[in-house]
Parts: structure tokens; C-alpha cells; sequence
């Protein structure tokens, strides 16, 4: 299935249904109706039918959802079946807080390396992987087949590593520096821009104590 | 201007907008074209102009917009030109790297306290702030203004402390907890869910990969 048969609106719904649907395993739901899930999601029913057929339709009338099927089938299709090589460049706060992060190692992303630019300066023991010098990158993700790397640098380094990645053939960049990556189309980008996120959320709360004002 | 009248699909653009003519006063540009800004952010030249439109227009026909200006005025409109104070709850690595982002401060995002659960665990001087435990939360809020709380806690603590801020009359949640908050619809919540982005990526980086195969 191509990216372009499925909007990128479901796309970002995906991860979520995926969420939920660990959720209501955890709970020890066997089955669930859309309804009831549209309900959790706080999304309409139908949404939840739309999305869900465009997989193949996993629903059966009157019957509701298998959630762990669901969850299963949604894991495939976001590629949670498979195993990621993943290194982090950028061993400082948020590098480590995601290197941390043990639930992206269930998922399948599995963190084969963290690098920083002063690797001595890095008094850090992440889960007892070494910090790596860049000068090591190239080598590293050419040995361990690494297929994701995680930018945590700041914008100024950002750019430059970003081409470096580009020329080793990763396939994709988890980007948190601030800054736009200008890479090939083959390469996926995904960014998380914090500072952007931050000022959208600014903008609603002075946009919701005006309203409130109004009142 | 009220949020229902500007698109959701604009909100998220305008810090995209900011940081770049942040970028173009950096580099010492005075001016720009609604052309040379749009092939810079890889959009539309129409896109911008339309954008920039529903703020009142700030171009001007053959003359271009003033970067200065402009940056100025989205800036207001984003609310960045008022002081925001802000606590941190989960004084982890994640809570960590957001209290020693400086770049925050500048936009006027005070950090005026960090809590944890724990206080006494945490081996942390974040910029000389100390760490609070839970007990305090309410009576901190109250005595300094607190509009922004951002949560860097697990989950399974999340719904609770959000209960507890919305007692308080927070007015802002910037969570980064791995659940949807149950909140009022005047609080206002920013969701900043990583495993939902890596997923993302995940599901792009496989669409990528059978594309490139299929070639």
C-alpha cells in the first residue's frame, strides 16, 4: 500500500488507534464495537469505520472489533512487525531521555549506538551503551545496518550531519533539531519540532482567554 | 480574533512562518518577496500570501514584506510578545532538556519551578532551580501566576496531576505524558506524543522502502 492512497490525516490517526487498541488489551477487552472505541478516541463512529476499512475492514457487524487483531494488523501496517536499527546523534538531555525510553525498544526500534561530537565531555551511562565519537558515524552505520537515525543536535550541526546520514543511504531521520532538513524525496523525515509546538500552543491559550474575556 | 476563524491547518503554520523570518533576521534581510520566503519554507508563493493575508496583509505589492514587521506582528498573534509562567512536572531527562532549553525564555516561557514525585531522588541543578515535590503544586501555582503547566510524567500518572491542574485553574497543559487528557474544553492541550511521531516515521519509512523496491 502506497503512501499516497491514504491521507495523510489517517496516517497520523493510525499511531493512535494503535494506542488505544494496547490500551484496551491491557484492560483485557477481547472484543470492542466501534462505537465504544469512537468513544475512547473521542472521534465519531463512523470516523472510526472509514479508517479502519481502509485496512480491509477488520469489523464485523453486530460483532465489533477483534482487539487484538485490530491492534496486530494496525502494528503491520505502521511496520511495528519489524525490527529498526536506530542510533541517536546528540547524547545531551533529550538524547538521553530518549535513549531511555524502553518502550521504543518493545516497539522494535532497537538503539544500537548514541554519538556526540565530545564524547568524553558526555558523563552519561545510557543503559550501558558507549557514547561514540562522530568520527565514527560513516563506519558505524555501514557495520550495524542502521536504518533510523534520531537527531537531538542543535540546528547550527544539524544540517551538516543530516547530509552526512544522506550519504551513508539511511532511510530515515527522526529530527528534533530546529530546523528544516533538506534532504532526497527517498529520505523520510520526521519532525519534532518542540519550539513550534509551544507557540501553537500559546496562540490557543491566549486565543481561549479572549474568548473566555468575551463571556 | 477568535481560533474558529483561522484554520487549524494555518495555526500550525505560523510558527513555521516565525522561525523562518527569525532565520531571515538573523541572516540581515530587511525584506522579502511572498516568492523568495515560499521557496525557502517549500510551499506556495499563493500559500504565503494567502497565509499572511488573514493577518491584515503585511506585504506590499512589488515591495515585499518587511521581515522585521512581520516577524513582529506573527509573534503577537502567537502571543509571544506577553510572559508566560511555566512549571515542569517530571523532573526526568525529558523534563530536564525542556528546563535547560534556553531558546524557551527567550520567547518568554518562564520556567518558574520543576516538581517531582520524588524530589529527593533527583541528582539534578537545572539552571540552579530547585526541585518541588508534588505537595506543593498548588500552593506554588497560586503564589506565582502559573498559566503553563508541561507534564513529562508517565502515563499512569498524567490523568491524575492533570485533574489536580485543572483544580487549580491552570490554564495550559503541554503534555508529554503518553495519554489523552480528560480536561475542560477551556484548557487548552498541546500533545506531544513521540511514540506517535516514530510511528509515523515507521509507517512512512516502510511505504518508502516497497516504493523504492517496486521502482
Amino acid at each position: 500500500m502506497s503512501d499516497k492512497e491514504i491521507s495523510q490525516a489517517v496516517i497520523i490517526r493510525l499511531p493512535r488507534y494503535f494506542r488505544y487498541l494496547g490500551e484496551l488489551i491491557d484492560e483485557g477487552y477481547e472484543r470492542i464495537s466501534s462505537k465504544e472505541l469512537s468513544e475512547r478516541m473521542h472521534i465519531t463512529a463512523s470516523q472510526v469505520r472509514q479508517d479502519l476499512n481502509l485496512f480491509g475492514g477488520f469489523g464485523q457487524q453486530g460483532y465489533g472489533y477483534n482487539v487484538k487483531e485490530l491492534h496486530e494488523e494496525i502494528g503491520k501496517i505502521l511496520g511495528l512487525d519489524r525490527k529498526h536499527n536506530l542510533i541517536i546523534i546528540g547524547a545531551g538531555n533529550l538524547g538521553q531521555a530518549l535513549a531511555n525510553y524502553m518502550n521504543f525498544e518493545k516497539r522494535g526500534f532497537l538503539i544500537k549506538g548514541i554519538f556526540d561530537q565530545y564524547p568524553e565531555r558526555c558523563n552519561v551511562n545510557v543503559r550501558g551503551l558507549q557514547i561514540h565519537s562522530m568520527n565514527e558515524l560513516e563506519t558505524f552505520i555501514a557495520d550495524n545496518a542502521i536504518d533510523i537515525a534520531v537527531l537531538t543536535i542543535p540546528k547550527s550541526a544539524a544540517l551538516e550531519t543530516s547530509k552526512r546520514l544522506v550519504a551513508c543511504g539511511i532511510g530515515a531521520i527522526w529530527n528534533f533539531a530546529h530546523v528544516d532538513l533538506d534532504v532526497p524525496e527517498n529520505v523520510v523525515v520526521e519532525n519534532v519540532h518542540l519550539s513550534d509546538s509551544l507557540m501553537k500552543l500559546s496562540y490557543r491559550f491566549h486565543c481561549m482567554k479572549e474568548q473566555n474575556e468575551d463571556l
